[in-house]
């Protein structure tokens, strides 16, 4: 068996073969391609759009035209549902008290929409299957939330405070969604957060 | 290509295949791996010593020779570090407003150890994989652990309190021991005991 990915084609030798392809029908999914094989090889903070645009055999501009920033590049490439900054600034927003209820509640939301839940339990598998999809998805997600949220609430110790929030929300997601262990599974949403929302409350400002 | 697993050797039509092999020398392991495909294809409930015995092709009296119970089956071939009914007992004897403390203890102290890291990271990353493998231990571990557990607590909703204190702990072992987000990954244990007990106390009897 020939992979036909890796075996040339008929014309493979007729010419040259272009150093930087213009733009073509796919070019920004290959872009995203080359962003997760990058992200996973360098992690976030190493990864420049440079080093996506040689991967992807194109100009650094051609990434620039399709994708304001690294980080909008991560979001999309590693198929996050929705912005986490958006989330992070619509859960800061408000009473600094409920802040653990807007937070269960806007968790929640994302994962119980059908596209949501495909594609977090994917991230959630592939993070655990893959060091170098968990360090890229680690350093991404420290640097366009955790830091940012635990810059915001101005509270001692906030890193670990915002980081001990993450096992709570990971956990859940775990329960109800991968491992599927009752009650949690079948739990109303309105239960789930009346009783998650005390306890994030606590690891933010308790 | 062939599969040796699936294609005759050659001496297979020289005699009769026995049924029932007596104890060989390694008996207790090839029941283990019995065991292990058995709680997998059938989940934990539907699994008996007696199903375990035929895949293994021995005697049932033979498994109760190396096995006391099905439980002990269970705890053996899904190598759980530790018996979770001791750890449940330990911690329910004790004061009940430090029941929170008592586990985050327990939990960390069997994470902590190389022996039971290493087993228990290996547990995680089946469960993450296979379906399967989520089955058996979100059956077994329910039925060894979390209703005795809900039983002895003996508040209302015990059994999702029981199961909230499962997010809170799993979401723990993801993110010190698989995802490594900082600064989760190096705070001092008292630390993380400290930050955990009022939560998971809370998740009991709050």
């Amino acid at each position: 068996m020939t992979d036909p990915r890796t075996t040339p084609g008929p014309h493979a030798t007729e010419g040259p073969r272009p150093g930087r392809r213009p733009g073509g029908p796919d070019t920004r999914g290959e872009i995203l391609d080359a962003a997760r094989k990058t992200f996973a090889d360098k992690g976030f903070t190493a990864t420049s759009i440079r080093a996506v645009a040689r991967e992807a055999g194109v100009d650094a501009a051609l990434v620039h035209h399709y994708f304001d920033s690294k980080d909008s590049l991560f979001i999309e490439s590693m198929a996050l549902p929705v912005d986490p900054r958006q989330i992070a600034a619509a859960v800061l927003d408000g009473p600094r008290d409920e802040i653990g209820r807007r937070l269960a509640t806007a968790f929640l939301e994302v994962w119980e929409s059908a596209d949501g839940q495909q594609r977090m339990r994917a991230i959630l598998r592939s993070v655990v299957a893959s060091d170098e999809v968990a360090r890229a998805m680690r350093e991404g997600i420290t640097q366009l939330v955790l830091q940012p949220v635990s810059k915001a609430l101005d509270v001692p110790d906030a890193e670990l405070r915002v980081s001990l929030v993450a096992t709570q929300l990971i956990g859940l997601a775990m329960v109800r969604y991968l491992i599927e262990l009752e009650p949690v599974v079948s739990a109303d949403l309105q239960i789930l957060v009346d009783r998650l929302a005390p306890v994030l409350q606590h690891h933010l400002t308790g």
